[in-house]
């Protein structure tokens, strides 16, 4: 079984299409909290409010760390997804993180970040534009066949 | 001796902020190397041009990955910069490569990121705003002393 | 499947709360042995009686150690009880074990000890006061839910 | 040489003697910053002040652990001393870190404290009562003599 | 169970000699795609054509990379044939991977390949020279049984 | 559930009567090839003869190796027993071995070897004499109840 | 100070030219033994002659090892070269065997052997044809000037 | 510059016909307390007395384990020497000791204990009889000359 850990882009619909197209594979995917209100509010929601700013994202930041962590570090391959809003720098660290641990990491964006995402890219096995590019790697990971 | 990394930014002189407060301490920074020109190029430049450019951004991004990746496993301290412009999704490569690997992190970035990065903030040791702060830290991390 | 070692305080329910709470999430919980006594004599009461304290005290702890360190390396969330009782140096040694493995750390103790306990609230990912909100951390990072 | 980093009770003169006792063997201490009021505001020193006392210590321990894991990391063998006053949480944590990372640990206290730190000294290669120990286990590791 | 990784050569069928003759055993078997053409094809086939066939191949060698070392990774034992043909330096690539991973390696290979494969051999824990030698060590490693 | 590998001696019953009394409890044991004859001769018998001596049993000890190793690797405790004869080198081997890997070793050994065997005591969290302690110890681990 | 192993073909004077043309830079070279007839001989020549063939193949290999393993392992960078003669499987071992330990890899070898070297040419982080080219990439690491 | 760590046998010259023999060579040698009688008693010496006399050997195995493992893991090989009294079991806990930190091992020892040590034999990288191969072997691992 691949466990895959489908990281960043939380707007679009770019996991369902790949949790949908592998139906069938021998695959379980693990993501963040998408609910983008309840990621940002879990940790004085939790814990407590904070009056500092800082403090109220911190709180909630690293509650997530939890469940981020977990997933990249059981993850077989983790798929990141660039989207063409907001700074993603979490996306970016969760790229990083990936690397450091040896995992296999796929990239997913559009030709136009293709020179800002080249650190990125350069520590990928596989560059994609379409998420059912992803689909048709881990199919062919899993029993060899093609498009 | 304290060896610190600084990665991310290179349009501003907050390395050279860095470097010139510290004289005198017993720290070694290493960085990347921060000409953008001779970054973006080396790889075709060494090994050999390329008409796509997708494979000419990965031949000089994977050149950049041996400095940058001894410099950042050598190190005790990575401090990542995130300034104004660009996307700066290899600092915060960096910084979570870092994370991944247990280096003491140092973010430093403008109140007006803070939300942008607290994930990244949230697996640091410290979060300045000024790389004068740095330096501070840095002194109080080797002698003990405070401004 | 989420693995949680409960390591600290064995004089209140603080492990019942959080158990009973979590029932019907996907969590898998381990502790230390609670009952006082059989912990303080299991050494001698299996390999032998020693006439000198430190010895009987011990071959006590090394048995002990045999499920501690299973328990915390298997674990991906390690939560560490503080009470008001008792030195309690065995829950904080734990806190640094499970950190230098990189675990998730929820800390959990009443506002009195915030200052003593400032080096091991600084190393977790939450600090709760109470048992019901680690139930809530659980139920969110498994599936996103807020209280 | 020996790397030795010497943590823990900070109002004594225990380091002095150990160190005093050491001259001349091929030893290189460290230890954290101990003077106890930079330890407690070192952060908001350099951060900026926090109104919330538990963000204060908050960031002051996070600069510290710079400076602790470090220490620990480089060091060969790590002495925790215990003393009589104080929660001393930080000292068991470090220890706790330590042992994780495989370092040779000596443990130092008075006898009143055997008990309570059964599970420490159970991880320990040597427990002492006195400084002057630490310096004849020092000695005897580097060339074999006895006192 | 015995988890085992079957690298090398694709165009006899020793593969299926091993895995025929390990029925009833407990061992789960796994092996890069030997679908010549699709190994050779895969990146361009699902990430877009080539022009240059050092960016075709390495585009395809980085997805086979994914199945490569997850198999590895993975696996308590690494089978790697070498056949008489080609000059096979994945297979001598895979071999170096397992051996620094600590994977307990099984070589297979004609006679005349002693010399050229010393090295190899000199990292493994047995040299064979037929499938059915293989079979034979998976029996007696699961049940001490000898041909 | 316990994983828990039984190494040294195989002449006397000592496994049986750690597993039989071990019923009922949530632990799975493994051990090396226990039939004398097939340990020294498997090499030999599976990959060829060997003229000398010295050849014949490097190719056996490789074989074991495989399961040793896996063996050791797998397990959460390693209990290691010395007996009265032989000098049963691969003992101390295995244990020193499960020592570096931060297992959990029992030592199960007479009185008569107590000074012969203080290196290898000083690495264990238990020194039983009789099997029946083992399980006792077993026990403890699993559900903390005591003889 | 940046460690380079040059690993691979021995017959010709690819090594000199990296060595001389790295003049003035701040780094330090190491390889295997070059000399053929001591490479292969070196075994029986020290531990006693062997009869069978693979035997003193054997024993040459594992001392040549001991020299081998201490060079990747203590590497920043291992250059492997691939010339036009040979299997050169200890090459792409030595290859796999950095790869594994996240050495940052370059390989060097003619336009001819690009196929058969994809998987390999997919692991580093630069594949050149020239030494001289590695020679620019050292003095680009290590102060960012270009050719 | 090799570290190489001599464990073993203490009654005769062998580690002396070593270190006299390697003069000249870039070589560090470490090696245990050799003294039998400082060796046996350090713990007590220093620790206080024991009565018991499985503690007065368990205080001292402690306080001589601070130096062996950092011996063993400080170096790039580690030489075992079994003479041919007493059961040397450290000797043996070293080498697996060693071993599983995948240190280059050679081992040392008559033809009388080829047998009884073949499985320690079978993960070293050479097996000499006499302490002056060792010297050639580290001679030419150094600079490639054969005797």
């Amino acid at each position: 079984m691949l466990k895959v850990y489908l990281s960043g882009e939380i707007h679009t619909d770019w996991r369902e299409r790949i949790v949908d197209g592998s139906k069938g594979l021998d695959v379980a995917f693990n993501s963040p909290v998408t609910d983008h209100a309840a990621s940002d509010d879990c940790g004085v929601a939790i814990l407590g409010a904070e009056p500092d700013k800082f403090w109220h994202d911190h709180k909630g930041a690293k509650l997530n760390a939890i469940r981020t962590r977990k997933g990249i570090e059981d993850a077989d391959i983790v798929v990141v997804r660039f989207g063409d809003q907001y700074k993603q720098w979490n996306a970016a660290f969760d790229a990083g993180y990936a690397a450091a641990l040896g995992k296999s990491l796929i990239i997913l964006h559009g030709k136009s970040h293709q020179h800002a995402l080249k650190e990125v890219d350069a520590a990928a096995l596989a560059v994609a534009e379409e998420p059912e590019q992803v689909v048709q790697i881990l199919r062919y990971v899993l029993d060899g066949s093609l498009p």
